[in-house]
């Protein structure tokens, strides 16, 4: 067996990082087990945020839960949707009758179970809604009947911004309409130096030829849009870029929230010049960056690479974004 | 040219990310260029801590500048130690008159480039103590004359924890007694399932046959102290749990701090996984993990792998490192 991953038996894999989370951030988060759920230590009184998905995009979505962010989030096998009885428990454990707003990353699983738990809460007399993230332009314009373009990295953006106005007592409606903006103002592009590998198996999920790298790539392993020679950082930042200001129409005197967010295998050091490159490209255009986050937020396993996420920013989007958080992977 | 890293000139990649790390954290740090350090962007009246090294290690040093930890760190190349003159800048740069804690990790050059900083920073009227870490027990026992002991995660703890302390006012001579302290309290093993690639490089600094392991690694991409096979994660961090335990002499009742740290491409599953499994193998002597961290703070590029420190913790340490602190990579 070749020593590709920290695991035990692979089918325990989540289950025993769950228990890890717990063990690390005891106050912070519970982990149920059974259906498998983590929910805040301790829940006040407000609108609920929940989320969820496949795992191995850590710390997505287990890592927001605290305050200022998520109440409940909800963890599937590897790259596979949690099921609907999952989410509706983690929707009953979350709710403290104001609601619950469910953030819905865009895949056909995803949205079908949560839709399912959103009935079934309905049946328990919990009232959801949902906000569905669709930020990756790589997968835009697609024919009629496709499942349109995916969620990825704008996901965070949406749970600490939502996150934050749940705090100071925004509505479900509120929160419903503010997350809806925030997925319209935000448009995500990734590239992949190197594939990612599942656990228990010594290869990636494609091989890559030498200085080739993979553009467009989503957060699964899956192939992306299309192959392009290496080149350095520079150009590579500015192919990301170029399409996310095109998309979001931004213009010189704009304002961005950035989040240049590493894989899983890319260096700290890696991440800094993409972002220090990202200021250069936004800075001859005019476009201002308010506010960065850069590291490692949703990954994809171990995939070498990064994607870029450019959100329009005012006022109310700044100031909800710098509210406090206290989660085990974001704190401010 | 392979498509390994993320970057431009292999010989720009630590002053462009030092770049980035600033725009990234415009309100914490402030980068200089020639020479290279990066500071406090507000530096209260209070005894100054100084560290740095080699680069490649991020977040350390220069993710630690902030309040409630560094007032500056000294980065050099990639894995080679920043050079006396850059070091003696920081120095006058974060002195505020009460004097300068270094904290310098047990690595020839380190040691004597700090050293020779200490002289010049004596001309310059400005005191400075230092503190060595020396956590790393792979390199124990060594023969008379050898350097001893490499410093490796251990420092985290003693940036964070003296940091605190400064902040609460302690003298340059109590800094230094509570630094040695931490470093006799506390010991950490590595071990690597990959080896680490050099910016501009294609290969790994050294290749592991399959179904083997490197223990007792250090953070430069060098051999360890023997392979191992390969094994379940729980066996694994029991080999490295028994010598700390050992080591430090931990027994029913005591309480601990424990680090279980990335090495650079170890996905946060994993990590969580290591810490489950560390849980579990104290709990199984009654030793009691009081605080842990868990995440990739000490890297060697992307080397795939972990760390475990433990630290020997009291009330004092405990409240310590609860203490507030604002840096780049850490938070609370």
């Amino acid at each position: 067996m070749a020593a590709r991953q920290l695991v035990n038996d692979p089918d325990d894999f989540v289950r025993e990082a769950l228990e890890g989370l717990q063990r690390a951030h005891p106050g912070l988060v519970r982990y149920h087990e059974d259906p498998a759920y983590v929910v805040r230590a301790r829940q006040p009184d407000k609108v609920a945020l929940v989320s969820g998905g496949g795992s191995g995009h850590e710390p997505l979505h287990t890592g927001f839960v605290g305050s200022g962010m998520l109440d409940a989030a909800v963890p599937g096998a590897v790259f596979a949707s949690p099921t609907a009885f999952q989410i509706r428990a983690a929707i009953a454990a979350a709710d403290r009758g104001r609601g619950v707003l469910l953030i819905v990353k865009n895949y056909t699983g995803d949205v079908l179970n949560f839709r399912i738990a959103a009935e079934l809460a309905a049946d328990d007399g919990i009232q959801t809604r949902t906000v569905l993230v669709d930020d990756d332009l790589a997968t835009d314009g697609q024919e009629d009947g496709a499942p349109g373009r995916r969620g990825t990295a704008a996901v965070v953006a949406v749970e600490k911004i939502c996150g934050a106005a749940a705090e100071n007592g925004a509505s479900l409606d509120e929160l419903t309409a503010l997350g809806e903006r925030i997925v319209s103002s935000a448009r995500t592009l990734a590239l992949a130096l190197e594939a990612c590998t599942q656990p228990g198996q010594d290869r990636p999920s494609f091989d890559l030829p030498d200085g080739e790298i993979e553009f467009g790539v989503g957060i699964h392993g899956e192939h992306g849009v299309g192959r392009r020679p290496y080149a350095p950082v520079r150009e590579l930042v500015g192919d990301l870029t170029k399409p996310l200001v095109a998309a979001l129409g931004l213009d010189r005197g704009d304002e961005v929230i950035a989040i240049v967010n590493g894989l899983g295998a890319t260096h700290g050091l890696e991440l800094s010049v993409v972002h220090r490159e990202l200021g250069g490209f936004l800075d001859g255009l005019g476009v201002r960056i308010g506010r960065a986050l850069v590291g490692s937020y949703v990954t994809a396993l171990d995939m070498r690479g990064c994607s870029i996420t450019l959100l329009r920013a005012d006022d109310e989007l700044l100031a909800l974004w710098d509210a406090p958080v206290r989660t085990p992977a974001l704190t401010w």
